[in-house]
């Protein structure tokens, strides 16, 4: 669980990415910016902030943002319930993204902050770029120095069901 | 069909509202914005400037542009081979969108341009507003007077099986 204090920090950072980015949040969305740190402990460096437009059964839409260097942490998004798991695609909306999926590792241009990363295929993604990634594929990303934005367009979107590769996550 | 100098002027003014509401594009999506006159013969007042990021089997993502007081012309999205019909959530990236569903009718602030239009509830959606249109269910929808830029998720988008109200509208 995030404190006040690192919340409001992170969320003001958000914000001003938000504003770079030239997206457009009602209030109520300001207010509510969700900050992913999964119990980790440094969420500047190891996280994500995310704020949901809409999330039915058939399909989710998410905006994100990436602190200057911060990583997402690896994880995947496995069948359940039916269902085949989540499809996600990414457009970087702003910034420089370097996302990692499962495939042929290849020349990287950032690292990792730990060992708990195992997809080695780096995508660049500049702004107005995007990939998609499929079902049950492990994946992580990561922003370069000025932050990043990304629009994540989706099939529905069921958080609880993730596998995260580094066992200390914890979905508050 | 539009002809080609048509085209370009509705493609250069959608660009220039792209570019007012922050959307960064390709250069390959710039030369390629799907503007839909369903050859009813004035785009800039009944027409739509679509960019159409991805759409999968499960989802959809598209960038839409109405021109200032252009109509986008009513139409429903009805069940199609095993799929209950495309569900549409409509959020307002810049400008002012006039959005009219199957629903009691209530006090408008714009007209349609002709006796095709049936949908008489008005929702307005102002910049980082938001409507989710169920499936199967009537909408036309008219920018105000600076013109708007509207992000579509959805469902799967299937063209060919939308009901247009208007006779006269072809898709080509
Ligand atoms: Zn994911
Ligand atoms: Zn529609």
């Amino acid at each position: 669980m995030l404190d006040k204090e690192t919340y409001e920090k992170v969320r003001k950072k958000s914000l001003e990415l938000f504003e770079k980015a030239g997206i457009a949040l009602r209030e109520d969305e300001k207010e509510n910016i969700e900050i992913v740190d999964g119990g980790l402990g440094n969420v500047e460096e190891l996280g994500l902030e995310i704020v949901t437009y809409v999330n039915t059964d058939r399909y989710c839409a998410k905006e994100m943002v990436l602190l200057p260097n911060q990583t997402c942490p690896e994880h995947k998004h496995p069948p359940h319930d039916g269902d085949i798991g989540k499809e996600e695609t990414f457009r970087c909306r702003y910034g420089k993204v370097f996302l990692f999926v499962e495939g042929e590792k290849n020349t990287w241009h950032v690292q990792p902050p730990n060992e708990y990363f195992t997809a080695s295929h780096e995508i660049i993604l500049n702004s107005a770029e995007q990939y998609t990634i499929p079902p049950n594929t492990l994946h992580w990303f990561k922003a370069g120095e000025e932050g990043a934005v990304i629009s994540e367009f989706s099939s529905h979107s069921d958080d609880a069901t993730d596998i995260f590769t580094d066992p200390n996550f914890k979905r508050v």
